[in-house]
């Protein structure tokens, strides 16, 4: 296994304290249970939003903590979902008497977590409201999911709500925006090769030199196919095909182009499957109004790609071009 | 060979139209010869910063182009110097007159074909210097070097000299800025996994399951040793005992840190190492002021890390913190 670790027991707690002195301006971080806070938290009269999920997708969650998004998120051990305790103290540290959002992504473990956290949250009279995004069109249940997974929509979900609670939207609000967001975003993934688990030490699953799994989720759970390794336009054509007949998108539609890397592609290769993405959009009479470029949820290094497509509204743009102030995404005054 | 591409001879202007769309706000991109163009240049009586490499190690430098940075980049074929006729290009785009300083890493291609076009844009009467960086401490010289090679210390010179010229400072202070960082800047990487070149198509290099190459060049040549791999803690000791000895950096300095991925090390061993980094330098009393943390100086897809160190000043501090506008970098208002 090649890794910069140490244990692959510590690698969780330990890149959380790299990170907690590398954005000390904009997070500060909890090591028991561990969890990743924005640093003015609670902010007082504001929604909060809470997210988490397993390690190893990196920047999501903690990353996306900070003015704009995220108030906390729940890091649990890699591809693990986070404990009750963990969700329960979260919501604890960052309520501002204004409610609380719970983001999920729909894997089991996670929906049953924060289920339980958000039943202990109201039990201390905190309100709190879920959503669960289950944006990933490859498959209908799979390996970790009753129902699809919860993918790249997930970015996109947080920094929008996390801009409506921002601006001082009330619980009702960021609910509604949420799930509008959720309606409107469809995702799939590709790999070329798998990523290796610290506490497993071998890679996930084998892909011959000449193949590619197309479908793919973000733990390296299989997909729709295993198929011989393509060039990038039939790779992009797969993606694009399969997420916007999916809801379906349509001609004169106004989107937000996420494409995305598993962690391994280079950006050379994410911008030359960017561009490809845009031109067959074009195509479609897809109008891209606004682009997000980048590894932003990761499969620890996996080799691989994913594409994104949120339907915009005047609503969305707005809170989309809103001011962010994270760790991996920042714009805005 | 697992690549996202179409044809290893049309991957960097693919690329490059990939990003064109992304960030048509920020960069134009012109095809022939390519250059990576700041939206609004040439700035009427700004210096101008130019600068470029072999394309393979994005999001140098054409993510840095943009409003405090740089204004043109020049992105050569695969690990290959751009032409000399690329680089004279982008000096006649982007002249506004105050002059044009070229930013240079330490290869001896780069450093002759900026040579040549300096020779010729000064034919052009356009007045141009050169300031080379050597920052890498790995060896002194190397596979395409006399001397030492320019590595993570070009990201932040790139950084704060265009910050000097975004506000206006002279071609004289412009330059001074640069050679300061120079004169305080020094890196060393490592490597875990090969890069594989695309018109290659095999990896640049074997390393064993259980082997590192430590003080590796961000081409994937050799550099101080190859050994077994190590622990995180045992790793990042090397590189920061490397560094810091080098200058010296001593008890009381203010330094930047800046924990780079050579690409395909994910997030979450990153900010590992980072926090180690941070550790190893705060027993040696030098003092960590500011911090970048991610993949900005890369080669391909190469498992690996790089350290760099600054040391910082007041007029250093400023001109880093002042805003920057890119598709990699962006901060401030």
């Amino acid at each position: 296994m090649k890794k910069i670790i140490n244990d692959p027991s510590t690698v969780v707690v330990e890149s959380l304290r790299g990170m907690a002195v590398a954005h000390a301006d904009l997070i500060r971080v909890v090591e028991e249970p561990a969890l990743v806070v924005r640093a003015d938290a609670p902010v007082a009269g504001k929604v909060a939003i809470v997210s988490g999920g397993g390690s190893g997708h990196e920047p999501l969650h903690g990353g996306f903590v900070g003015r704009g998004m995220l108030d906390a998120a729940c890091p649990g051990a890699v591809f693990t979902s986070p404990t009750p305790d963990q969700v329960q103290a979260a919501i604890e540290q960052v309520d501002g008497a204004a409610g609380v959002l719970l983001v999920v992504k729909n894997y089991t473990g996670d929906v049953l977590n924060f289920e339980t956290a958000a039943e202990l949250a109201a039990a201390d009279e905190i309100e709190v409201r879920t959503v669960v995004i289950d944006d990933d069109v490859a498959v209908k249940d799979s390996l970790y999911t009753a129902g699809r997974r919860g993918v790249g929509g997930t970015v996109l979900l947080e920094k929008i709500a996390g801009a409506a609670a921002e601006r001082g939207s009330d619980l009702d609000t960021v609910e509604r925006v949420a799930s509008k967001v959720i309606a409107g975003v469809r995702s799939m993934g590709m790999a070329l090769a798998a990523p290796t688990v610290p506490h497993v030490g071998e890679p996930s699953f084998d892909l011959d030199d000449g193949e590619m799994e197309v479908g793919i989720g973000i733990h390296g759970e299989p997909g729709r196919a295993r198929m011989p390794l393509e060039g990038a336009d039939a790779i992009v054509e797969r993606l694009v095909e399969a997420v916007v007949t999916d809801l379906p998108y349509q001609s004169g539609d106004r989107v937000l182009l996420f494409t995305n890397s598993m962690g391994g592609t280079p950006l050379i290769e994410l911008y030359l499957a960017h561009g490809i993405a845009e031109r067959l959009l074009a195509d479609r009479g897809i109008v891209v109004q606004r682009r997000l470029v980048g590894p932003f949820i990761t499969s620890l290094e996996m080799q691989g790609m994913s594409l994104t497509l949120l339907k915009l509204d005047d609503e969305l743009l707005e809170l989309w071009d809103a001011p962010v102030h994270t760790p991996a995404l920042r714009w805005g005054g």
